[in-house]
């Protein structure tokens, strides 16, 4: 998940899956009026693999695709399909909305009000629809259906099985803030926990950053041309501040190519080279549509007013609150934000009604503490992964794996498989 | 609820409950979309009693308001403020948008696009803000909710239990028919059972409709003008229809003035009297705007594609087909209806996942048999009433109830008190 409303994501170098192949489902543009613009259908991409599948028998794995691309999810969530291939499972990567090439109104579809089916509801009914159609055309009604999402997408996943358990018989949340994007929780936990991973390699490589942070920017870091403004010096130290979050968040254990190119261990090896940055300069980043689409999201549903304050984090003061995103948004997209209505709509930490849920989250992650940490009941299941960074389980298994997250995946496995079970025998018992 | 899509409905004559204090909330027009016409308020009619309420601790009994002015059906559902009064509850009756008084649009209303925010998402989105709201504001965060509905309200009950467990700790669905209007059962159930109710009265009653239905209809009936065409005496028999389904569903002990008057036990009145009709003029009835909208529903989301054949029932053959509706709904509201939305979004059958939810039926009322007559579960009960009409077990008691009600509605009574203290116990284990 991008941290902020101001983050970019760039997409480029990963591997794509040739198991995959890609298609297009018919999707209603507006599953909730029926009068307006949006009584059409678009074309939503999914990626689709029969390879381990028992026709019409095996489950099938279904990963809520978030905001991007959906074969950079495909292509960094190897778990899936290394399951799918114990299961005999068919599995569906599908993509989010208004994302990668699932654009419901094409190159118009960020102007303002197109934009406006971009909620997490139309989303959520996409897939719905789309897993109940998609069975009936695959002669596979019978088939339990299991969710997948990391990050955001863990978030839609828990809302599957929350709105739709009909639907879907279980889900796995890898790394979903379900709790801080709900508003609910200390805004300072974010900023608080990269700072802390930085303070795992030594106190000293914290201090260095809030030292740097303290002194003025330009000598630092060569700039293509030097901040002009006190709102450069704003957006490049956000900008600063995002490269440290992402190095949290990716600190895999082996070089990987997602949201960015990352070594081995970044934290590790930012605290040795005291600096990595990609992109410093505060012109040049760039926004691409996903940014664009993330951004409205920010601005509407999901809560991320995180602050920054140098005292309980290294880096510099910086708040967004809630006043700072109302301004903001009604700016730049015509919207109010209305910081309540996720808890409402999802239940915020009122979960007890709720089953066959994974929470899993890696303590090396800044999202974790906005996740569910501890276990609910029986079927609400959090597993804590040691060493572990931003849904390090949904990657498939690589040598450089922590003991933590090869023990997470088998009891992620496990209950799976129970899930799948249990929901045969109530399908059979219903026919 | 009215049954079909070009029904009527006429309020009149009930007597106002002057326990109740009449409010008005201020409410989000679009809950689904942050960039439309829809991103400011209205006014959403709300009727609220504290007359037995122990403040701050009493439950809270939420009737979720269906396709009418809401002093009806407070005025027509004694039983909730009884029981209010045995658990000193506070009662709240809140108006569906689009109907009484709740306008989104004031006058607007209903003309296309307006009429697009009338859907069950959005009225179920209200209940929900407006139960969290008011919670807040009457210092009541810590009171269980009930919610209670009949008829399309019942719908909107279960509806709430499904979607927003966090919100409400149970639901009484008194006449629910979430199956029929599904798409789910046979669509030649209705009109058989409502001629089934004639038939117990005597086969004879049976035949006589069944054969005035054969006749000339103008011989029979005083018409303020004749039917002028093929499509009039077609509009007079469904008006006719209409009638006699009516007496069926408000078949009561007593003389009732809900969805217009009635004397007791209208069944066998009109057997003994032939024929007792308020209105078979088809230019004279009027639509009023509660009709208007119900009949938007009908052309969206709730199916109601019911035929007659007078083989299986003794009405005129009347189909009202997909086809039909498709033609009619794109014709009167350029809408496109979407048959299996409801089944998607609201379960269908598949409701095992779902807990606290009292499914009440009077086996004369001919929506019984399009809801769930059977229990799911411990806590997924069905109840059944012996000669009970639409949902007789929300009316306040009264001598002529029969045994039948006075036992379902203690029955209804004992499970909500266990449903208001497991949430007590929840509620107070998460402070």
């Amino acid at each position: 998940m991008p941290y902020s409303s101001f983050q970019s994501i760039k997409h480029h170098g990963f591997k794509t899956e040739p198991q995959f192949t890609e298609k297009y489902f018919s999707q209603t543009q507006d599953h909730f009026n029926f009068n307006t613009m949006g009584n059409g259908t678009f074309n939503q991409r999914y990626l689709i693999t029969d390879k381990y599948w028992k026709k019409g028998y095996g489950p099938i794995f279904f990963y809520t695709g978030n905001e991007g691309n959906i074969w950079e999810f495909a292509s960094n969530s190897g778990f899936i399909t290394e399951l799918a291939a114990q299961h005999s499972a068919l599995v569906i990567f599908a993509e989010h909305r208004y994302y990668g090439k699932s654009l419901p109104f094409d190159k118009d579809s960020f102007n303002i009000p197109q934009i406006g089916l971009l909620t997490v509801e139309q989303a959520l009914a996409d897939y719905a629809v789309m897993i109940t159609e998609l069975k009936q055309q695959l002669a596979a009604t019978d088939c339990p259906v299991i969710v997948f999402g990391g990050s955001y997408g863990g978030m839609l996943s828990v809302y599957m099985r929350l709105k739709y358990p009909n639907i879907v018989a279980g889900a796995l949340a890898a790394s979903a803030p379900i709790l801080s994007t709900a508003g609910l929780g200390d805004s300072r936990q974010f900023f608080r926990d990269v700072t802390a991973d930085f303070e795992s390699i030594g106190p000293e490589c914290r201090d260095a950053v809030r030292g740097a942070f303290r002194q003025r920017i330009q000598s630092e870091f060569s700039l293509c041309k030097p901040p002009s403004s006190a709102q450069d010096i704003h957006h490049l130290n956000g900008l600063l501040r995002n490269a440290f979050t992402m190095m949290a968040m990716l600190d895999y254990p082996y070089s990987t190519h997602f949201m960015g190119s990352m070594p081995a261990n970044p934290v590790k090896v930012t605290a040795n080279q005291y600096l990595y940055l990609e992109c410093a300069d505060p012109t040049g980043c760039g926004l691409g549509f996903d940014s664009l689409a993330w951004d409205y999201q920010a601005c509407t549903e999901i809560n991320l007013c995180y602050e920054s304050n140098n005292v309980t984090d290294m880096f510099p003061p910086m708040a967004f609150t809630e006043t700072d995103r109302k301004l903001y948004c009604f700016k730049r997209w015509a919207v109010v934000p209305r910081p309540d209505w996720l808890k409402t709509q999802f239940w915020g930490d009122a979960l007890s009604t709720a089953s066959n849920i994974i929470f899993s989250n890696g303590d090396l992650d800044p999202w974790a503490n906005g996740g569910v940490r501890k276990s609910l009941s029986s079927s609400l299941i959090a597993v804590n992964i040691a060493g572990g960074a931003h849904h390090l389980d949904l990657r498939g298994s690589n040598d450089a794996d922590p003991v933590s997250v090869i023990s997470a995946r088998k009891t992620e496995a496990d209950l799976i498989a129970q899930w799948v079970k249990m929901e045969r025998t109530k399908l059979q018992q219903s026919l």
